[in-house]
């Protein structure tokens, strides 16, 4: 225990804070009647999953630039309003838009049959009447280079990689095209990244190398991926079909949502926690990101109606084009302006809403201590785990300028069989997983916007006072 | 081992084998030197697979009445003579030829976002132009008889059925059109039989009842059938287009094809092992029934290879018209005419190649002490379990007459993910699980065409001889 403590009692001594008498109190003790409290209204709360039934299957999916996406925050302000949340806003940016058009794909050749594909996002389209070539299979960027040039010209180049695991694709994806465009393809396919065959293509952001041609480029399914990779490896020609109506419009109008719970004492001291409104255009972004901001939502919700105010100003925040850009962390950045170390946490949920494990957080050892006394609070919904690597993608801009880092940690068990698909539908998410997860989101982000000390960023050199 | 050797030895005793000398010889001990070799030759075998690729690959699904079962039925025919097979030949039939044609659905309304349909098998087209019409959803045949027809006259029904097992769906995908028609219904959904959700519909065959208006039908994803079951449960109007062009051709002729290893001692009597060649016209037919077809031909294929000549004939069927008519069993039962007595097992392997568990058998008590015996031989591939229950489709009109069936059994763990979908291709067969189903049958047929006494059907009163 003394460990655990240390750091606590010392700041009690100095602040001398009536709510922390004791010496010996440890956040666990502390918190443990409100942490309760959130945890059983959460755990019978439907409120939340209705609300995200509304956004799957009334707004569905909302990729930058659509209109769902502006009906979502449209909708969303009215959901943080009536959940009675304060200063609710937009934070107004511009968004890339860019759109899929039809597109469709065949295999012609050793046999026809439907190619399952899905245009990777930010690509183009192919001319009309589309493209017709012969498929060239590599399994790396090594194998691509072996072939070079004169294998490759006029060719539809195939990704077919060795998935183990999410990371593993994404380079394929992201820049895939135009290093087979370096050696003259015409397109390129990429196995989707997931686990999970089930003929289902998955989408995500690919990026074009300004030095290189444009050619389009969409995600297959690993059956395909794995029937022309194994043809290919035989010797046997395989000819594809592939049409893409796919464009870039120019960049709309949008916005991050946010709500707070103004702190009672500290109110210009931020804890923020989000995840991102946008979704890819296909599937209703339930799992990848719409749990997560309903249940970041719901958890102030909770914290607001059992009439809990904690010290610092609370804060959700729904980001906007995560996705495809990254527009919305950046806004916030900047929104946030020199008032950066005010920004107490930031937590990001971006890993889906099944069976939630705990959080990671970047911060020092007395920090993670802390944390650990609050997640003692969440082991009744098994949320306990406090490991480190705390970050993500909305929430970058403010870690790199030094701000407290931390993510909400799923099981993630089928995350990447549902994720930027068809199949991230509402039904993937267990309400019970749910509302734990609303639960574990709702005690942490009230300790750490109520409690004494400030958290540290790990490496940051010392502790920040309150 | 008494009870288990009791009905052999009385047969040895009997018979006066030479091949059975000793009393106490068992089948598993006297079969175990050829059991092994032919282990031994199926799990190095790659000759299967490769035939297996080709089914898939080269000429991929094969629906009755379509161009690629001809194809399938040509190159069946040129595999089973390459494999050494005597009496190679087509059992002429014709087939039902059903075209799904052009098909597409969208939910319109409380959104538009796509309906993921397959039209189910026999089913009539929409007119041009198709369907829009409100959707009513029920979980059960029962919920459809108390809306009664003032609530589904003109509607589309949506069998939104809790699914709990293969057997769950059937009734509502066979006949779920007909008992939605009778209350005035435009067109019936179905759930997909499938317990995973990954937006894949999957198809299946429906029969009309001539009493009634014909509309529509087709299988829906799970996720769709959910979305629209809580949407109308909250009474929020969920408006669909469904658009199908599929239509009832003429008759076309097709067949089932047989090879045979002819018998050294008694030719006319016939073990029969096999599947069927057609599929559904999704997917490449692959564990339904591409890899039992093919795991049988090889069987007989290293039999032969080997050298080994069982004293009754060993045969291998692929029926056709399993998936939408039956007339491939039908036919074989006419060829088979009034020497059905003289059939003395066939064994139906149509649950697909995942890792083989064993063989179910409908026999009496005697029989299935001598295939425990046989069993035995199978341990080394994990494929002895000998239990109950032996049948199928195809063979069926057999058993019905007499004959004792047997099943080949999997561990069927993903075989209704895949079934009847785009999703059931090549990559689902592990080539190691597919050689240990090569090694069991090879077994099996071989000691069943061989061993002195012949199996007697469960219920059939009395032992037949020899």
């Amino acid at each position: 225990m003394t460990s655990r403590l240390s750091a606590l009692s010392l700041v009690v001594l100095v602040a001398g804070s009536t709510c922390f008498a004791q010496e010996t109190a440890s956040l666990t003790d502390h918190y443990r009647a409100p942490a309760d409290k959130l945890i059983q209204a959460a755990l019978s709360d439907t409120e939340g999953y209705s609300r995200l039934e509304y956004l799957c299957y009334r707004i569905g999916s909302r990729l930058s630039g659509s209109p769902a996406l502006e009906r979502a925050i449209a909708w969303s302000m009215e959901q943080m309003k009536a959940a009675g949340l304060s200063n609710v806003r937009v934070i107004p940016t511009k968004v890339p838009h860019w759109v899929r058009g039809v597109e469709s794909g065949r295999i012609l050749a050793p046999l026809e049959k439907p190619l399952h594909m899905l245009g990777l996002g930010m690509s183009i389209g192919t001319a009309p009447g589309g493209i017709t070539a012969d498929a060239v299979a590599v399994s790396s960027f090594d194998e691509l280079a072996k072939l070079g040039r004169d294998q490759v010209q006029g060719k539809i180049v195939v990704y077919n990689y060795v998935f183990t695991g999410y990371g593993s694709g994404r380079n394929y994806r992201q820049s895939g095209a135009s290093r087979a465009a370096a050696l003259g393809a015409v397109a390129a396919l990429v196995r989707s990244a997931t686990p999970l065959a089930m003929q289902t293509p998955h989408t995500g952001a690919m990026e074009y190398d300004e030095s290189q041609p444009k050619i389009p480029t969409a995600a297959i399914s690993p059956e395909d991926a794995l029937m022309i990779g194994r043809l290919c490896a035989e010797g046997v020609p395989v000819k594809i079909h592939l049409e893409m109506g796919a464009q870039m419009l120019p960049d709309a109008e949008s916005g991050d949502v946010i709500g707070e719970i103004p702190g009672s004492e500290h109110p210009e001291q931020v804890v923020v926690i989000g995840g991102h409104i946008d979704s890819w255009d296909v599937g209703q972004g339930a799992q990848d990101d719409g749990a997560s901001i309903i249940a970041c939502l719901q958890a102030l919700a909770l914290i607001h109606k059992l009439g809990l105010q904690p010290r610092r100003t609370l804060r959700v925040a729904f980001w906007v084009n995560e996705e495809n850009g990254g527009r919305g962390a950046v806004a916030y950045r900047e929104f946030v302006g020199d008032q950066i170390k005010n920004q107490v946490v930031a937590l990001e949920m971006d890993g889906g809403a099944e069976t939630p494990r705990g959080f990671g957080a970047s911060v020092d050892q007395n920090s993670m201590d802390m944390l650990k006394q609050i997640g003692k609070l969440l082991e009744p919904v098994g949320a306990g785990e406090i490991t480190g690597g705390g970050g993500g993608e909305d929430i970058m801009p403010l870690t790199r300028d030094g701000v407290v880092g931390m993510s909400e940690r799923a099981a993630g068990t089928h995350y990447f069989d549902w994720h930027h698909s068809e199949a991230d539908t509402l039904d993937k998410v267990n309400p019970e997983d749910f509302r734990k997860s609303v639960a574990a989101l709702a005690v942490m982000s009230y300790v750490l916007a109520d409690m004494p000390e400030r958290l540290t960023a790990a490496g940051s050199g010392g502790r920040r006072g309150r």
